[in-house]
């Protein structure tokens, strides 16, 4: 390997405080995939909040911001799920209840109806009217409630 | 408006405890602002560490997976800078510096450049080699590097 790109590669794990996690890990600890899975639910929940005005008529419906909200949360709804390792109960302050280790078909269940809900929102924000985006993110908020009933401490 | 449409939208904004922001505003709160773009710094850095051990040799070169992180910087790299409104320099935790709202033209130069060098990232994770990866995921780190040498606090 050319000494230059090794160093420069080195540099930049440095200086971006970076961890290359090994290869069965994506998580160097529990923190790290504790905030991990917990930025990506934020960002969700605040592209959701996005389309919730607009659904209530507090915004204006705009096609192509309405799009780029839907198709962010669908890509980002496929992150969070491989985060939920074994032994990240704890680590940083997290909701998680011990059902998500306990019962995991049921856990992966509702993040698949979750993601099945964010597929089908994006779908319907490309279809360009409020009509079709108001009960596809109705359905998305009942898989996210759902999952958050089953295991998320209040 | 169907009722039981409005009534469904109501519940699920507050089942998630979504803030339906004002339609000058994303962030109901410097507090949401500062955790929106922390949260994308956080999931750009996790993907970027997953590189930096291809790049490194030290995790082994899939094109599948280093497509999808590429590709999820690449999105990522567009969020954050809208959350850097004026007075959001408190209310969190932050290490912003206050050169951001004092020298407007400067970071958003910095954002620019890190939001071209990871879209060429992607391009050229798309291409399917390590060869072609990693000068791209350096000019990344150059540009990550460049804009928290000026902008954010150690």
């Amino acid at each position: 390997m050319n000494t230059r790109i090794v160093r420069t590669a080195a540099l930049v794990v440095a200086v971006l405080g970076l961890h290359a996690a090994p290869a069965s890990a994506q998580f160097a600890k529990p923190e790290d995939a504790i905030k991990y899975r917990q930025s990506t639910m934020f960002l969700m929940s605040n592209h959701a909040g996005r389309l919730a005005g607009v659904v209530r008529g507090q915004r204006p419906f705009d096609a192509a911001s309405v799009q780029a909200d839907a198709a962010l949360i669908e890509t980002l709804s496929k992150l969070p799920f491989d985060a939920y390792v074994a032994g990240t109960d704890k680590g940083a302050p997290t909701r998680v209840k011990p059902e998500i280790w306990s019962n995991p078909d049921g856990f992966r269940n509702r993040a698949a109806e979750m993601q099945k809900a964010a597929t089908a929102l994006a779908t319907a924000a490309r279809g360009g009217s409020l009509e079709q985006l108001r009960p596809a993110f109705g359905e998305l908020g009942r898989a996210c409630k759902a999952c958050h009933d089953d295991f998320r401490r209040d």
